[in-house]
C-alpha cells in the first residue's frame, strides 16, 4: 500500500489522513504548528514527523492554507526527489505559475482539487467521510508524468472521491463560475440585509434563505481563494456587472417613464438567461434537475411527523431523490417538497393522499 | 359570512377561492379569460358571474397580472361603491401612486401581498392550502378606513395566513433587498453558466445549486415586478453594483501585481458583510438561524432510509427544525443535514450513532 505524507493538518488534510489510514495507508502528517499535527495524530490521521526525521513518501499532499501552497509545494518536490507531489488548493493556476517560475520538476507534480469541506475548519472538524461521493478533480498538465497522474488518481479514489480531469487553467474557470462568483454574489445580496429595518428582514423567504445560504463562509479563506483566482473571478464578474448595469438602466428608465422601449426586453431577457443557465445544472447522480417530479406535502410541527412522512413513503417504495423542508411564518407547520423520478410521483401521490396527508400542488 | 368577489382566477386567485369557499364565504369569479374563470368554477374556487350580473361583494380582491393590478382596483372601486377593494400584487408602491392621481376613493383601498405561489401559475395550480402560514402584508395609508384594514386583515387569516402591516414603501423597499435582488442575482449567476463547457458545469455543488434555485422563475411575470417596483430595486442593485465594482477592481489589482495594498482588504470586507447581512435572516417562526445546530448523518441510497432516519428521530424525541438532504457526485450515499434546537443536538447525535448511524461532522 501506498505511503502518503500530509503537509496541513486543517480539515482536508485531517480529513484525509483519517480516511486513508482506515484503507491501510502508510500515512504521516507534518503541520506548521506543532499543536496541530499533534491533534490530528491523536484524531487518528497518521503518524507524527519531526522536522528532521528521515520519510520515503509515495505521494505527499499539500493542504497548507491557499496563500502557501506553491511555496510548499516546491519545497517538497526539492526534499522528496523520489515522491509525487500534490495539493488540494481550490485554485489551480497559481500554483502551477510560481512552480514554473522557480523551475521546479513538473514531471512529479500533479495539482488537484476535492470538491469537499466547505463549513468548518481545523483537524477537529476532520471525517474520515469528507470525501465520499465528492469529486475530485485532477490538474496535469503536458509535463504531469502518467505515474504521477496515477498514485494521486489512486489515493483520491481510496478517499472515496469521484475522479475527474480539467486542465488547470479550465479548472480555474470553470470554478469562478461555479463557486467563486456564486459565493460573491450570496455575500452581495446577504450584505444589503446589514442595515434593513428588523420588520423587512421579516418578509424574508425561502427564496432569500437559498440564494444567501454560503454568506455564512469563511472571510479569511475566501480572500485567498478569491485572490488567487483573481483574474478568472474578474472575467466572470465583469460579464455579471456588464449584465448588472443594463439592468439598472433599464429600472432607472422604469422607474421615471411609464414604457420606455426596451426596458422591459433588458429585464425579460435577463430572467430568461437565468432560466437558460440554470437549466444546465446537473442535479443529483448528474441528472438534470428536470428530470425529478416534486410531490408536496403538508407537514404539521409535531414531533414525528416527518418520521411517519418518510415511513409512508417507504411504505410506498417510492425512492427519494432531494428532499426540501420549507416553512411558514409564525405557523405551526411546514411544507415538504419530496421529489422523485417522474415514473413514482403518481403512485406517490395516491398512496400519500391514502394515508391521511395533505398534498400541495 | 363575508361575500367575495375574485378578479383573476389565476394560481392565487384561485387558491384564495379555493380557501375562501371551504371556510364558507360566498365567493365570485370573474376573469377577462372566459374560460379560466370556468376553469377555476370547475375547481371548485367559487361562482362565475357574468359581466351584468348584479353584485355586492364586501371584499373584492384584484388578483391579475401586475401591470393591469391599478387599473382594475379602480374600476372595482367605482363599479362596487360599498366594497372595500385589496390586491394581491407584490408591489404596492406604483398602485396607489396610479389610484391617488385618478382620484380613487382611498378609504375603501388596502392594498396587500400575500407571500405565497412562487413556482407554478394558472388556475390549475391553484391550492386551497396556498397561504396556510404564509405571511400576507397589508399596507394601508393614512386614507385607508380601519374597516378597510379589518376586513382584507379577516379574509387573510381565514386564508390562513399570519397579517403584518407596513407602509406601501418600506413593503417596496423591503421587497426589493430581500425578494427582488436575491431574483436577479441568482439569474445573474446563472446566466453565466450558459455558455459554460459540458465538464465545467459538473463541478456544480450544492452552493451553486442554492444560489441560483429561484433562477428558474418565469421571465413574464418577474419583468411586471421588476417594472412595478423600479426605483426601489435600482436602489439596491446601485449599492451592490458599487460593492461589485470595489471587488472587481480589487481583483484586478490582484491578477496584475502580487501584493497589490487594500486589495486583500476590500475582498475580506466583502464577506464579511455578507456574514452580517446573513446573520439577520430569521429562521424557522422568526428564529435566528444560529439558533439551531446541526446534526450531519450518513444516508445510504436506498428505498426506505429517510424513512427509518426519521424514525430514528422520532423514537429519539428531536424535533426536526430544518432537514437538507445533499448528495454525492457519483457515490451512491447522500449526507442528511438536521437542524435542532442546541439542547437536542447531543442526545440526538448520541441516540443516532446508537442506532448504527454514520454521523459526519
Amino acid at each position: 500500500m501506498t505511503s502518503v505524507h500530509i503537509i496541513g493538518t486543517g480539515l482536508i488534510g485531517t480529513s484525509l489522513g483519517l480516511a486513508l489510514t482506515r484503507q491501510g495507508a502508510d500515512v504521516t502528517l507534518e503541520d506548521a504548528v506543532a499543536t496541530h499535527v499533534a491533534l490530528a495524530r491523536d484524531l487518528g490521521a497518521g503518524r507524527a514527523v519531526g522536522p528532521g526525521e528521515p520519510l520515503e513518501p509515495d505521494l505527499v499532499v499539500v493542504a497548507t492554507p491557499p496563500d502557501v501552497t506553491a511555496a510548499c509545494v516546491e519545497a517538497a518536490l526539492a526534499r522528496w526527489p523520489g515522491a509525487t507531489v500534490t495539493d488540494v488548493a481550490s485554485v489551480k493556476g497559481t500554483v502551477l505559475t510560481a512552480l514554473r517560475r522557480n523551475g521546479a520538476d513538473l514531471a512529479r507534480y500533479c495539482g488537484s482539487h476535492p470538491m469537499a469541506g466547505r463549513e468548518r475548519s481545523g483537524a477537529v472538524a476532520g471525517r474520515h467521510d469528507l470525501f465520499d461521493g465528492r469529486a475530485w478533480v485532477l490538474t496535469p498538465t503536458e509535463e504531469t508524468s502518467s505515474e504521477a497522474v496515477e498514485i494521486v488518481a489512486t489515493v483520491a479514489r481510496s478517499a472515496g472521491s469521484a475522479v475527474s480531469m480539467l486542465p488547470p487553467d479550465a479548472h480555474d474557470a470553470a470554478v469562478a463560475a461555479v463557486s467563486h462568483v456564486p459565493q460573491l454574489a450570496a455575500s452581495l445580496v446577504a450584505a444589503r440585509l446589514e442595515d434593513l429595518d428588523e420588520d423587512a428582514v421579516a418578509l424574508a423567504g425561502q427564496g432569500l434563505r437559498d440564494v444567501t445560504r454560503i454568506a455564512a463562509s469563511d472571510p479569511s479563506l475566501w480572500t485567498q481563494i478569491l485572490a488567487g483566482n483573481a483574474a478568472a473571478v474578474r472575467d466572470v464578474l465583469r460579464a455579471v456587472s456588464d449584465d448588472l448595469a443594463g439592468i439598472v438602466a433599464a429600472l432607472d428608465e422604469l422607474a421615471s417613464a411609464p414604457d420606455p422601449p426596451g426596458a422591459r426586453a433588458t429585464l425579460a431577457r435577463a430572467i430568461s438567461a437565468g432560466n437558460a443557465g440554470h437549466a444546465r445544472i446537473p442535479g443529483k447522480h448528474g441528472a438534470a434537475p428536470t428530470a425529478y417530479t416534486t410531490v408536496r406535502v403538508i407537514i404539521p410541527d409535531e414531533p414525528g411527523q416527518l418520521g411517519r412522512l418518510f415511513a409512508d413513503i417507504a411504505d410506498i417504495g417510492a425512492n427519494v431523490e432531494e428532499f426540501h423542508l420549507d416553512h411558514g411564518l409564525g405557523q405551526p407547520f411546514g411544507l415538504a417538497e419530496v421529489d422523485v423520478v417522474p415514473a413514482s410521483a403518481a403512485s406517490l401521490a395516491e398512496g400519500m393522499e391514502l394515508r391521511g396527508w395533505r398534498l400541495h400542488g
